[in-house]
């Protein structure tokens, strides 16, 4: 720490961003503080990655949500969770991030100081260590405060495969709780539609949901349905697959503020993201195993089984409460607001 | 590739990161195209990322440059060589590189297409492949039509070890060719200050001249002099080390249009950008070898001893031509134009 005497500036300037005596002092003031570890070398041009015990895997997500912080999150959690579940639901736990920054000219510190933070606490309670990272500052209407990038790498400790290669008809579809609940609280800290209410985002890690499945005989596929929500992943398998989908509409968990936003705007909760769910495939004959992994978990306490691939139509049926049927059509130019 | 009937739009909009339809045609018809490889499985959310013999190494680079083509690269083959080039002073040889977009609405998908192609082009070159990507999209106004991350991974090929802590005072300091090329050609590609030249970014993969000192007995640091320039590398070690640093003027190659250039908009050349160059600290007794090494490979025929560590002043000196002395002081708040 070379620059410690010295108080960093309340706002970003470009000068934070040129690579010379002010850059240095945010990433030595801000982000070495919060992020420091024995691999991170700030002086350095590359780290060394530790040794993967196993079939080591990877996944990149950039992060764009507005507003930077949300009931139940910030883009700081966010980024960490965002990493870590791609990777969980593809059957492995992280254990290293890198971490880059694209700032806006502007920013207040004390908000920068607020989300990494917040992306330093999140990483060691999910175990994760940041091992590199870049910052980049992007003049003032070229950005919105503060965009964030994380590749993380981890190892697979699934050892069942995974894919929806290996979905078949009859498979039961369960969710791990409520859809929708962090698209809709994004929403509504973003567009000040004067409601007020607890709507809180699910962000959360969801490896232990995801390791509650690992062992499960007759897993066949796991996704947590961010962008696009829930109807955007049943559109995916069927896709892939060829098979029909067939949803119990009075089944899927659904908070009931959800259920009321989306009624005023006219928002379809199938297709708001989630951050803390997990849909998951699973052999019919080991449909009720599966929900009781899940229930005894404290996530994945209004999980449930929500439906079922069928051999016939190749489309996503949605069986309302009322005994009729819709589709759900795949996603195609809703403008929903940016969530991730 | 389900949707390869349907051409994409012409330009880019807020539906194409929505994580729904016309985003798995963005990503189906432009981003795999290109990018294509057996790693990469665009329907999953993670990839298995390869054994990598030795030591893996980890480097993370954001891209922001402005514009986004410029005389001799673009943000596509920049954010390869970025990548590539950390890790090659730090003495490994990448061989994966994780890639994620944040695209502004509204970018022309021939743009788009132009530089992801180019960034293909350039991993196929460095033999790196791009084992998972990501893209999200921002509102016009909220971006800069496309900002890049690469996260690079790589075996350390260089036995030797490299780093500041291993410079003397004594030893010798070379660079690989002119400094300033990149900055000056980003900053004319984007002033327009109605200067025509032939000036020309020198964005290139610096492992073979990186490579060519792995095995120079006496070697101590590489780096690349990005952003901040060659004095901004001079501040790093004089800060690390304690030690001084005499520089002699004219033995620091540039080219002829830089020194113009800088002439007339009063920049100094030695802090701009170089995206192609190597610095290099080594054991004054092996100076003339380093140089004679660079001097054989086509990237280093303007390869020139520059100066050396001192023992006395912790500063950084420039004699000047006429057998002055000035100090080149760190950078602080000099708005140079966004060129990484």
């Amino acid at each position: 720490m070379i620059y410690c005497n010295e108080p960093l500036a309340t706002h970003i300037t470009l000068a934070h961003g040129n690579g010379g005596h002010y850059m240095r002092q945010l990433i030595e003031q801000l982000f070495a503080k919060h992020l420091s570890n024995p691999i991170l070398d700030i002086a350095a041009d590359a780290a060394i990655l530790p040794p993967i015990s196993g079939v080591p895997l990877i996944t990149v997500d950039g992060f764009t949500v507005e507003p930077l912080v949300f009931p139940g999150g910030d883009i700081g959690s966010l980024a960490v969770h965002g990493s870590v579940n791609d990777l969980a639901v593809a059957g492995a736990k992280a254990r290293y991030l890198s971490l880059a920054a694209i700032i806006e000219e502007g920013m207040p510190v004390a908000l920068l100081q607020q989300v990494i933070a917040s992306l330093a606490a999140t990483a060691k309670a999910a175990e994760v260590q940041v091992v590199c990272g870049d910052t980049k500052v992007v003049p003032r209407g070229q950005g919105s405060t503060l965009y964030l990038t994380t590749t993380a790498i981890g190892e697979r400790v699934c050892e069942q495969p995974l894919g929806m290669a290996r979905i078949q008809a009859g498979d039961a579809i369960l969710v791990s709780g409520p859809v929708g609940d962090h698209g809709a609280a994004v929403m509504l800290a973003r567009e000040q539609f004067g409601l007020s209410g607890e709507l809180c985002s699910d962000a959360a890690n969801v490896f232990p949901l995801c390791e509650a499945m690992y062992e499960l005989p007759g897993i066949r596929f796991l996704r947590d349905p961010t962008r696009g929500g829930l109807a955007t992943v049943m559109h995916e398998i069927q896709q892939a697959t060829g098979l029909g989908i067939r949803l119990q509409q009075q089944a899927i968990p659904l908070n009931a503020q959800v259920q009321v936003l989306c009624e005023m705007l006219g928002y379809d909760p199938y297709y708001l993201a989630c951050e803390g769910r997990v849909v998951a495939v699973v052999d019919q004959a080991q449909a009720d195993a599966a929900l009781a992994r899940w229930q005894t978990l404290p996530q994945g306490k209004d999980a449930a089984i929500i439906g079922r691939m069928t051999q016939n139509a190749a489309e996503v049926v949605l069986q309302t409460e009322l005994g009729g049927e819709r589709l759900l059509p795949e996603l195609e130019d809703e403008p929903l607001p940016r969530i991730c």
